[in-house]
């Protein structure tokens, strides 16, 4: 007999010890990334200027498990292993049959799921002697986790923001600060790259793929400076699976698995996280969990993205890669989730739901934010405006089975709080949020 | 043999199911309140306008243990226990022998250990039927932790809040907001209290005394409307011991108990809240457990106060208290800290450094930022301004130890996390930061 709790706690000595890399159980495999210039399949050294070896070892391995290294574990145990929840509030809110589980990863020192990655990127690329790292941030919480583990680490680091939420989001350039790091509103005339946007466009509001591609012309021009991605690409999701990992084991402790699982999409990593060890179970179980991405209708490379070779950043400095994406140059509207505004999909998750092994959906920011809203009014945790994507799936999921007379067992990734975000929630509950529909923009030529 | 680990964690079903109430076990019983009018000691129905009648039993209860309700255990189950971390971090830095925990309450709903108590009040308040509550609040910690508790028991709730932390934190406003709460800067014109204050001083930054006398003077004018306070009160200390009856449970599991036990000091619920479960084990059982309570230098009710009967707001409406005061009208200086800007300590602290059993320290707030840097960098928390004065005294007293060649085990209230004060940190990054020295300013006349 098990016993409902509201939470399930595992021990620090349960922390799993391994990562968990889903090419091993992929059908198809990824197809390789291609150099932006040769456009052949690139090696592991064309790599290298950008990445810790290591590092991107991982990226190309065929591995089932990788192990995860004693200092990170060492810094996993200041948070991990995170708690899971049983949403008996949202459950009685929204009168439903169905169980609601989640994943709490705002726990953690900068807030979100990130430094499940940024404590190992920082890590390797310490044991390689790299001495300053750059990289691009959304929202805030990519380059707030990679402050922190840099500090930790004793590596400089050099953060480009999106301007959009420089602005919208002071507080997560001051938390930066705090933990060490330098930050800079992006486009900045610190790049080429950002040089040329500003001249397009000098009002320019910024995006991760601009961002990204001045983080990238740093490292490329300075052999003492590596780049660090807080999302896309695998090495990041293979980390990244400890969320689930962990997860498994606490419902297994609640004494049930669940049916489907959900995350919000920007680049994969929150997905993947909690995705991909249910996936694991599908792949070498037989199982038949749902796992579903849900993306914001003004950014919706999942649902109306093309796949097909593209470049990560927005100038075309990265490899090629093959995923869902809605052009390099796509902007995104100005929606008040910074973290899912990326134009392109990871390769492993592309992949996947090219396959049909995953699902996705898409939905507009006022409904998201109700959702909530609810769901800080009867949990008590106000969650980052990227889980809000999550959680009115979830109500939806939830109602769909209570209309067709079914009890589901849900599970989402509560990816982050959303203590940075309140300015979002002020308009929300203003009523100034506008919804987008989407339009195939790009940046100005 | 036991095994140091990051941190100790309890399941849900060993959450202490009572409080301790240390009036029980004091040699000197606490003095009575006074009436305000009549200098009449108070009986339960003098207090029957402003507290439902459940908490003013527990104010003045001699009882050594009070059970805590199954839907207030219920509450706190969603977030408590919470977590008891070694510092390995903030030791190494440190260079010290010491042995350095922290009892972390940041990871509430709100932020802080203010649910603690603002669970059970509204609890009681619903009971009774209260259909509305005022509370003040400093930081904001407070208001937060009454806001979602309030929502959740279905009372409708108008906060004060200091102007200077109105203006300086608007993200705990919207907070509130988001829990369904109203707030208002104060003073305010919504009373006479604050009218008659903005008369005097229209560019008044308040104060907790004064915002205390608009929420009182709104719970006496209302039959249906009742007043919360969040530190002070017996019955507020009460409720807070839950933090240190689990840190006892978990110092145990590390297999040791704290030399010192080291809490910052407003009104007194931090403190009391970690300290009294083992000032206990002094009454008990004759242990020798160092609890010292650390206020501002510019706030120094414990250092310079003196010992008598005082208001607990501005104005005069609230009963006599027998206490530490620097005088209900003193206005303390604009330091980031706004839960430590009170004039006055709680009546039962107040007792027991009156008796010597408890000692008190005051820090300047450049020392306690610059700690509470430290601290972000090495554990990876960013502390509230509160945390950072324990902070600043843990590093002194480790310091101590190690210049007498002591190995000390010292442990620490990290009462929330300082997401919201991060103007703070980025005024003492840019050295913008003043310390200020104690003035008896008092408000004009």
């Amino acid at each position: 007999m098990i016993t409902s709790k509201h939470k399930y706690i595992l021990d620090e000595s349960e922390l799993p010890k391994s990562w968990y890399n889903i090419v091993a159980d992929m059908p198809n495999k990824p197809l390789p990334p291609l150099h932006p210039a040769t456009k052949q399949p690139l090696g592991p050294d064309d790599l290298a200027p950008l990445f810790a070896m290591e590092l991107i070892k991982q990226e190309v391995s065929f591995e089932r498990y990788i192990d995860i290294p004693e200092p990170v574990l060492e810094m996993y145990k200041r948070y991990r292993p995170s708690p899971l929840y049983r949403a008996f509030g949202l459950e009685k809110a929204l009168k439903t049959r169905s169980k609601i589980f989640y994943k709490y990863e705002g726990g953690s020192s900068s807030g979100s799921h990130k430094p499940n990655t940024a404590i190992p990127q920082a890590y390797y690329n310490m044991l390689q002697g790299v001495k300053r790292i750059t990289t691009e941030t959304g929202a805030g919480q990519w380059g707030c986790a990679l402050s922190y583990a840099c500090q930790h680490f004793g590596i400089d680091l050099e953060v480009y923001m999106v301007k959009l939420s420089y602005d919208q989001k002071p507080y997560r350039k001051i938390m930066m600060n705090t933990y060490g790091a330098n930050v800079y509103a992006s486009p900045s005339n610190r790049t080429a790259a950002g040089s040329e946007i500003l001249r397009r466009d000098p009002q320019s509001s910024g995006s991760l793929g601009i961002a990204i591609s001045e983080a990238v012309e740093l490292a490329l021009n300075d052999p003492e400076t590596k780049y660090a991605l807080g999302s896309v690409l695998n090495h990041v999701l293979l980390h990244q699976t400890i969320i689930g990992l962990e997860a498994e084991k606490q419902m297994e402790m609640a004494g049930t698995m669940p049916d489907m699982v959900i995350a919000p999409f920007g680049g994969g990593s929150n997905f993947a996280g909690i995705a991909f060890p249910f996936l694991r179970k599908n792949f070498q179980e037989g199982g038949q969990i749902d796992c579903i991405a849900v993306e914001p209708t003004s950014c919706p490379k999942l649902t109306k993205g093309e796949f097909k070779y593209d470049f990560g950043d927005t100038i075309g400095m990265t490899p090629l890669l093959p995923m869902y994406t809605l052009g390099h140059d796509f902007v995104p509207a100005d929606i008040h989730v910074g973290g899912l505004r990326y134009h392109g999909a990871g390769v492993l998750v592309s992949q996947l739901l090219k396959d049909g092994l995953i699902s996705a959906k898409a939905k507009q920011q006022n409904e998201c934010f109700a959702a909530g809203l609810l769901f800080a009014r009867t949990e008590g945790i106000i969650p980052a405006p990227e889980a809000t994507y999550a959680i009115a799936q979830v109500a939806e999921e939830a109602k769909k089975a209570d209309e067709a007379g079914l009890e589901k067992t849900i599970l989402f990734n509560l990816c982050g709080h959303g203590h940075f975000d309140l300015s979002a929630y002020e308009q929300f509950l203003a009523g100034k949020l506008v919804d987008h529909v989407y339009e195939p923009t790009s940046i100005a030529k």
